[in-house]
């Protein structure tokens, strides 16, 4: 079957490119030493997972609780959570993952090491091994994660804590995607660095030993896999790239594997055109984290002064320039702003490859929400 | 099981509110003497279209194939598809559609008319009824449409296609999403019925019968089954309403049937929270239609003022006025500002009455990416 063949809306992968992209990361963190450990609320996917896992990754990233149990339902036997994930009913499912993976967990607080250490303190006062806790950093995004000159008085709670291991520290520089230069990028990846490196020196004064010291995202992992004293990376969106991270010069289009196909449905005026795709494909992202970054809703690809001006749930108006012709029945290409959001919006990916479909790869990690007793049941 | 005993993140709906929405909207168009054709993308759920059904609906409007092929297996038998859905594909999923449900379709362009023609001409030529056709007039909202000038010339076209007969004319008016009082809502819902009513008496000036004259968006529901010459609405948020519904006029928070539901996760600075819910569960929309209507990316209830300043994927951070205190652990109710996007995002929403969990309502008309030859094994 050609990609031509396949019906629209649909969102299909170049095999080709997700492979060049997981290889070419996989090798920039062999070069420079340190650990890749991608984060996969990008994809949500056992199929990439394993790819990632067989081009050298320790380990998986997860977003959530629905992210780690599939990773581990896949076989990844290292499942890092990004999050404190506290709150009702995560207990049962915080302790089946530990007694299945290599479980490590992330902190920015004290209630948050008491509510783990709830969870975990009577399962090593019954003999299981402690599990490994990260301290979050903030390194300037404003969102999780302690100032790096508290990160000892975080840790000295971790140390305190029955059923939990101080492992270390981490941070993600989610204000990279308030960057509008390249240059910018590489001063928020010497802020990432710098923010865990203070971190890491000042446990190690209060005398902890720290093995991990993480940072990670895809714009600044080039710079960041370089940086003295950093040990793990934790890119994500570099599997499929998108709009926005060719705005970042992280990418060029044609490194973006990820695209959504759609339809021309109707030419409205001499300068619109309205195709099949709209938010429930693309996302209404313009940034990531809530920024604006980008024009329009995504790019058109071969059509350069195209843009996706509007998007509506299940359609988009495109404004096309004076020379521009789209008909009725045309196909386009589009590489959305947001990759991660996209591929979150569909049950599976269709994987392509020099324009033939090759296999679809499911995306089974997406937010699943049940009643409690139910995930008791599934136990 | 209670409400509290959720585990978060995890979108619930009022089913009382639910239940008296629903009510409502029937009760206008019953007393108005009007159709209502609710559309579903709004919930994607057969549930909720059987008590919509069950309260007096003739039919639904669906916005996708997958929509409009999952109502038809809930036995719902009049479908309308809003959008000119031509491309590769359709042919076998519309001729299925047709040979079990009532379907109309929906065009703007003499290219569209072709398309169904092609699917429907041979159909009819070995015996089976034509399909009922709208045609979609563009009452401000500048996205499919023709003006009603050129509503004849489209008549005739539609006409004189075999496999296809003249049912009517439709408008949406999405433009209304861009105001910013009741009052201009009320210009808006006066340009959608003008329109269409226009269009009519074109087509029947041009000697066509015109059976339907639909319009429909949930703000202007209530003008629109007033006005003189409207036969059918077609609203669809008003099940669950909204942070933008209120915005609009159209609702108060206590009608907002649909909210999501988080948890504290930090408290980073004095003055911000983070919690377990982000663009994927609230969507980034800030309007609908890409407009921009509200601030913040959701109402959370009982705090006003509260503002949800950034999304992440899957985490918010919270702008805290000085005396409102929320502490980790603390639970809370987001009113998303847009329902529809927030819906597709989750496999099921969680039904509560007064506090207690009542049932789960799967939303399983979700987009389905699938192979064309699935699709035919499926028929």
């Amino acid at each position: 079957m050609l990609l031509d063949q396949l019906e629209t809306p649909v969102t299909v992968v170049d095999l080709d490119v997700l492979e060049r992209n997981i290889e070419n990361m996989a090798r920039l963190a062999r070069e420079n030493g340190v650990a890749l450990r991608p984060m996969i609320k990008t994809h949500k996917s056992p199929f990439i997972a394993k790819k990632q896992m067989e081009a050298g990754a320790v380990g998986v990233l997860a977003a959530t609780l629905d992210e780690a149990e599939e990773m581990a339902r896949a076989g990844i036997s290292d499942v890092t959570i990004a999050y404190p994930l506290i709150g009702v009913g995560q207990r049962e499912r915080l302790l089946r993952l530990a007694a299945r993976v290599k479980l490590t967990l992330s902190v920015d607080s004290i209630e948050a090491v008491q509510a783990f250490s709830a969870v975990f303190g009577p399962a090593a006062a019954a003999g299981r091994p402690p599990v490994d806790v990260l301290i979050i950093v903030d390194s300037g995004g404003r969102r999780l994660g302690v100032a790096p000159e508290d990160a000892a008085l975080l840790g000295r709670a971790v140390h305190a804590a029955p059923g939990l291991r101080l492992a270390g520290v981490a941070t993600h520089p989610g204000h990279v995607y308030g960057c509008s230069s390249p240059e910018q990028v590489e001063h928020v990846a010497a802020q990432e660095t710098g923010a865990v490196v203070a971190a890491a020196r000042r446990l190690r004064a209060a005398g902890f030993t720290v093995d991990t010291v993480a940072v990670g995202s895809t714009p600044t992992a080039r710079f960041a896999a370089r940086a003295e004293g950093i040990t793990e990376i934790r890119p994500g969106n570099y599997v499929f790239y998108d709009a926005i991270q060719t705005a970042l010069g992280a990418a060029a289009a044609e490194d973006c594997s990820l695209r959504v196909l759609g339809t021309v449905l109707s030419r409205p005026t001499p300068h619109t055109a309205v195709i099949d795709v709209g938010s429930k494909m693309l996302s209404s992202d313009r940034g990531a984290h809530g920024l604006e970054l980008v024009r329009g809703y995504g790019m058109v690809v071969g059509h350069p002064g195209v843009v996706i001006e509007r998007v509506s749930e299940e359609l988009a108006v495109l404004t096309l320039p004076g020379d521009d012709a789209l008909d009725i029945g045309d196909r386009v290409q589009i590489i959305p702003n947001h990759a991660c959001t996209a591929a979150n919006l569909v049950d599976v990916l269709v994987g392509v490859r020099q324009g033939v479909v090759e296999r679809t790869i499911p995306v089974t990690a997406r937010r699943r929400i049940r009643l409690s007793e139910d995930a008791s049941a599934d136990a």
